[in-house]
Order: structure tokens, then C-alpha cells, then sequence
């Protein structure tokens, strides 16, 4: 089992990432001195999948299951006040603790309830999915939606532990596995040269879906392990450089400044998350190429990783102009500027406002874009 | 102008304290960067009397006034979403500012709406009234009430500034002020024998409604001015040894265990908050008397003054059964007990677990508890 510390001070706190290990969850919060009262909030088809299994780690903890309506569109107000509703109904108290079980959708929406609930109680994030594992759920960003968008309503709250069982993701379709991968590869490009060789390396144990394959199984399982462990470890650095994004953390949305956008104009249907945020790192690699930051090398370098893990580099169906238009109202404006995550090379970021509409309808263009 | 700092690291703040200070807010909101866009929250009775002084003061800031009905009952998730709604039309950002311009309700709700608007934006207190100035201001306490439960809903988020004139309590009905006075006593009591002093040298200030009588109200400003200046000094030095509660700050809740479920017991209507306060504080020394931790001559001082200030120190038609039973399922529950802060002298309390239902009963009944 890997353990990755996230260091913020008074709020610091571990990620563990390992294999079959949600077995031994109860031991770890009785370790932890978290196992009071416990409320696993998670959704049908988890709680199918894997709830037998969590159910045996929390053995002889006292727990309840609340679960939840699956989907993003369930991400919502409503539905979190229902869950403290839920909460008061069975006197949830300030020491219980609260248990996201599920994907990103889940750990957002439970990560919110326990931060309100009687101003916040302590929560721990238990990802099924790769997104979440790599992602979601280090770093305390929680949030519900709005009609007018995605996690308006929020905040920033930290867990007290991050625990991911890469046998989780043995049941996951391959089309969202890919989705994760999409940030595994945004860590190499942001943080880490060697990582970035890495997953170029085995890209053969990542492109299939490993999981489904008794043989493969074996090798892939440390392949996967060491994705989750080397990824949650660079967004671990990160988080703990700048807790509520007002600066570095900022280059963790390399790739999504593009892809909010394609994501919001495509109504979050023709992409998931991770199909846009790989069309939007393309898409920064070359800005970041024309602005002569980024070598052509290094562009392909990119797109060859992307097309191996079987995720889009082009964009179809948009026009150019919609996209360019679509950001300025996206929230990663300051000031009045679009600010850009380009990158200097494999493993360096930088953070620019100076990327203008015209170079951006451009390299759309050149994407497939109308 | 009085400046007391709030010590939290990178969330320090300043609370400021000064006469007629309401104009000044745009200069000092250019002095600390906040100025760029500005959402105010109040409601309407607060905008009709103060209004006028605070747009004066905002001359040249960019700025919207949002307002939400008047009372208790709509501190709610229902209109916190409303107010989340009209940011959102006006096209809020990371950047803006949300000043909350009220009672501690407002206060209360406009910090939940920044702590939770795209998880969090920045806030300042402007509190209009003695409770909020020297209490609900002051500490981060954001949050909404639940149809089970006062403040339910919320999160501890700090504000940018505390900006308290006092000019604004001329316009507050005596009783009103009382509430405030309540917890103003309460700071002498856990903290600062000086501060009880203090008070009961200059009670005839505080007895009488000083701001209606201009001849007296020059000497009685001064004296606000102190009240409120030492009050926030007491509640800020508390603060920052613990931010959220879980453990210190504890000693802020002198009075209130018995007092919440007064409060609660009365539906809100019997009592207010400082009443209902001050005769839990008299409950608490009495219980610290019979423990052998306080002496008579205390409990008669703490009486007298609350006596002198025109709060109540007897309970009147509730049974002693209920309030004991109304404690179990207060929120001041830690494994099981029920915390008391007790007074050992006037300026030092300690907390403990030990008070029995009987000797509690027996208080409330020496009190005039049925």
C-alpha cells in the first residue's frame, strides 16, 4: 500500500492507494481514532458493485448507508439538504463521520454535506473511479450544482483521508477509465517528465481494458497502483502549495480551460470529462507551440500519448467562434483576462493571459473545428 | 478608531471599531484591495435606517444592494440559494466582495453565501447591531437554520474585516441592545475581571437607552465604543487559539448550554438570545457555587450586574424537567456528556462533564423553574 501525505498544516492528511484494500478500512479508522459513528454516503450501482465489500471493512463499526439517485444531475442543493435531513434523522453528531463512497460526482456532493453539516464534521473519500482517485477526491474541492454551473455552490473542505482500492476500478466501463487517464497524463505534462515516460512506456497495459483479462491482470494491477500513487502525489504537492487556488494550483487546469467550454457546449454529452480535457491539452500544446514555448517535438510527444490511450485529439461538431466566445464567461477569468496553462515542455507549465481569440480560433481550426 | 487583530495565519483579519465610521468603508476597502465588486446583503428596515451612510461610503465602488426579507425565519437554504441566484445574474466572480450589512442573521446567511459561492469569496462584517458587533461578526460562524435545528447548515469561513460603527446602535431598541449586553457581560466573566469592572463602574451608561438623550450620549460613546472594542478584543484573542470549535472556544458557549434550550423551549418567542443567555450564566455560576468552584459574593456580582443592565436572572414557566431533558439533544453533546463551562472567579471558567440532571433541576427550581 502506498501513503502519500498531503501536507496543509492542521488540516494535513494521508492518501492511501493500494489493492483489495477496502478490507481493511475499519482497522484503519479505528488506527485513525474515526470510527464513532459512520455514514457512508454513496449511489445504487456502487453500493451494488462494491458495498458488500466496504461492509465487511467496516465490521463492527456502527454505520448506516444513505444512498443517493446516480448521475451528475443528482449533484444538487436538493439533494444534499435531503442528506441532512437524513443526517438530523439519525442525530448525526459533530464526531460522526461521514464516508464518500463513489466516483466524483458522490465525493463532491458528500464532501459538501460534510462540510455544512453543524459547520462542518469529519469526512473521508473512498473513490471507485480512476477520475476520482487521481483527482477528485485529494484536495477538499467539494460542491454541488447550479442551473447556471457546475459546482457554483461549494467549498473548500479536506478530508481526513483519501483511500483508493485500485480493485475498484476493475468494474469500470473502458470508456471511463479513459476519462481518468486524461488526468494522469495532464500530471505528466504539468509536473513530471519521467512520469509522462512512464505512462508512454506502458501505454500497452493502459489502452486495453486491462482489468478484464486474468493474464494481464497481474502486471497491469502494479502499473495501475503506481498511476494512482505517482498522480494523487503530484496533485497532493500541488494542493498543499495553495490550498484554495489562488495561484499555483491554477495549472491543474491545464487543458481545462478549452475543455469546460467543449464540455458546456456540447451539454456535457458527446465528451466526458476527460475526451474535453484531452482536446483542451492539445489545444494549449499548440497555442504553447505558436506563442514558441513548446517544441513540435513535445506536441506530438502529447497527441501520440492521447491517441494510444484511445482518447480524442481533434474537436468535430463545434464551431471555432462558439468556443472562443464560451470563455469569456468561463470562471477561470481574473481580472477581466482568460488566463492559459501552456506548457514549456514536458513536465513545466506556465501560466499565460496574453493568448489571443484569433491564435485560439486558429489552432481550433487546425483541430477540426468549423 | 479602535483595530483589533484576529489572529489566523493566512486568514488573519482586522476588526475595526469607531464612531460614525460607515463613510470611510470605500477608502478602506481600497486600502485593502477589496474594492472591485461589490455585492451587499441586508435587509430592509437595516437598509432604510443605514443605508444612505454605507452607499455614501461606497461612493465610487461599484456596487449592488441585494436584499432579503427581515427575520430569523428566513435564514434559510431557500433564500441562501435566491441569494446565490441573483450573484450568479449579476455575473459574480472570484473576485468579488460580499459585505454583510445587518444583524447577525445577516450575517449569518451572507457569510454561508460567500463560503459557499463558487467555493468561497470574499466577505466583510459590517454588523449594525451590539450582538453582532461584539459576537456573530466575529469568529467565521457561518450558517442557515434547518427546519431540526438553529445553524444546522454552515461552515467556519472568516471574513476579510470586521467593520463595527457604532453610531449604528442608536437606531437599536433597548431590548435589543440588552441582548448584546448579555454577551458583553459574558466576556468579563471568561476572561477579563477588569472588563467586569469595567461594566459595573459604568452600567448607568449601559441601563438607560444612552443614544436617545444627546447629553448623555457623548460620555456614552465612549464607553460603547470601549464595550465593543474589548468585547471583539476577548472574542478575537479566543478565535484564534481555535478556529473551529473543538476545543477552547468552547468557554464562548458560558451560558448558552442552558440558554439554547431556553431559547428553544420558548420557540424563540419568550425570550431573546441575550436573555435567554443571562439566565443560563446565572444557572451556571449557581452550579459552579454548589461544586465548590465559585463563591457567593461572584454569584451575587454576576446577578446584580446582569440585574443593573435589565436582564432577566429567573426563569419563569417552564419546568426544570424539561430544560434538563431539552440538554440531552443539544448540539454541546461530546460523547455523550453534556459540557458545562463554569466560572471558577469572575475571569476564568473551566469546563466539565460532571453536573448532575438533580443538581441542574435543583438550580432551576431556586430560580423559579415549576
Amino acid at each position: 500500500m502506498a501513503r502519500i501525505k498531503v501536507e496543509l498544516n492542521e488540516r494535513s492528511y494521508d492518501i492511501m492507494v493500494g489493492s483489495g484494500i477496502l478490507s481493511e478500512l475499519g482497522r484503519i479508522l479505528k488506527g485513525e481514532g474515526l470510527s464513532r459513528e459512520v455514514f457512508v454516503i454513496t449511489d445504487p450501482l456502487i453500493n451494488d458493485l462494491h458495498g458488500d465489500k466496504l461492509r465487511a471493512g467496516l465490521k463492527g463499526i456502527k454505520h448506516e448507508v444513505l444512498e443517493v439517485p446516480r448521475g451528475e444531475r443528482y449533484k444538487n442543493l436538493k439533494v444534499a439538504a435531503k442528506l441532512i435531513d437524513e443526517l438530523v434523522q439519525h442525530s448525526a453528531h459533530r464526531d460522526s463521520l461521514i464516508i464518500s463512497f463513489g466516483g466524483g460526482v458522490i465525493g463532491d456532493l458528500a464532501g459538501f454535506v460534510a462540510a455544512t453539516y453543524m459547520r462542518g464534521i469529519n469526512y473521508i473519500q473512498v473513490p471507485t473511479t480512476l477520475l476520482a482517485q487521481v483527482d477528485a477526491a485529494i484536495g477538499g474541492k467539494t460542491g454541488v450544482n447550479h442551473p447556471k454551473g457546475k459546482n457554483l455552490i461549494g467549498s473548500f473542505y479536506q478530508p481526513k483521508l483519501v483511500y483508493a482500492d485500485i480493485q475498484c476500478l476493475s468494474t469500470l466501463p473502458a470508456r471511463e477509465l479513459r476519462t481518468g487517464l486524461a488526468e494522469v497524463v495532464k500530471y505528466g505534462v504539468i509536473d513530471d517528465a519521467d512520469f509522462f515516460k512512464f505512462l508512454e512506456a506502458n501505454s500497452h497495459h493502459l489502452n486495453t481494458r486491462a482489468f478484464e483479462d486474468q493474464d494481464t491482470l497481474r502486471a497491469s494491477l502494479k502499473v495501475w497502483q503506481t498511476i494512482v500513487a505517482e498522480s494523487a502525489k503530484i496533485k497532493a504537492k500541488i494542493v498543499a502549495k495553495d490550498e484554495t487556488e489562488s495561484g499555483l494550483r491554477m495549472i491543474l487546469n491545464f487543458g481545462h480551460t478549452v475543455g469546460h467550454a467543449i464540455e458546456t457546449l456540447t451539454r456535457y454529452k458527446a465528451y466526458n470529462h476527460g475526451e474535453a480535457v484531452a482536446i483542451g491539452m492539445v489545444v494549449a500544446a499548440r497555442l504553447a507551440n505558436r506563442l514558441r514555448l513548446l517544441d513540435n517535438g513535445s506536441v506530438d510527444r502529447l497527441v501520440g500519448l492521447l491517441l494510444k490511450l484511445g482518447l480524442p485529439t481533434e474537436v468535430e461538431a463545434l464551431p471555432a467562434a462558439k468556443i472562443v466566445n464560451a470563455l469569456g464567461i468561463d470562471k477561470k477569468v481574473r481580472g477581466g483576462k482568460v488566463l492559459f496553462v501552456l506548457p514549456e515542455s514536458i513536465g513545466k507549465v506556465v501560466i499565460r493571459d496574453n493568448v489571443s481569440p484569433r491564435a485560439l480560433a486558429s489552432v481550433l481550426r487546425e483541430m477540426g473545428c468549423k
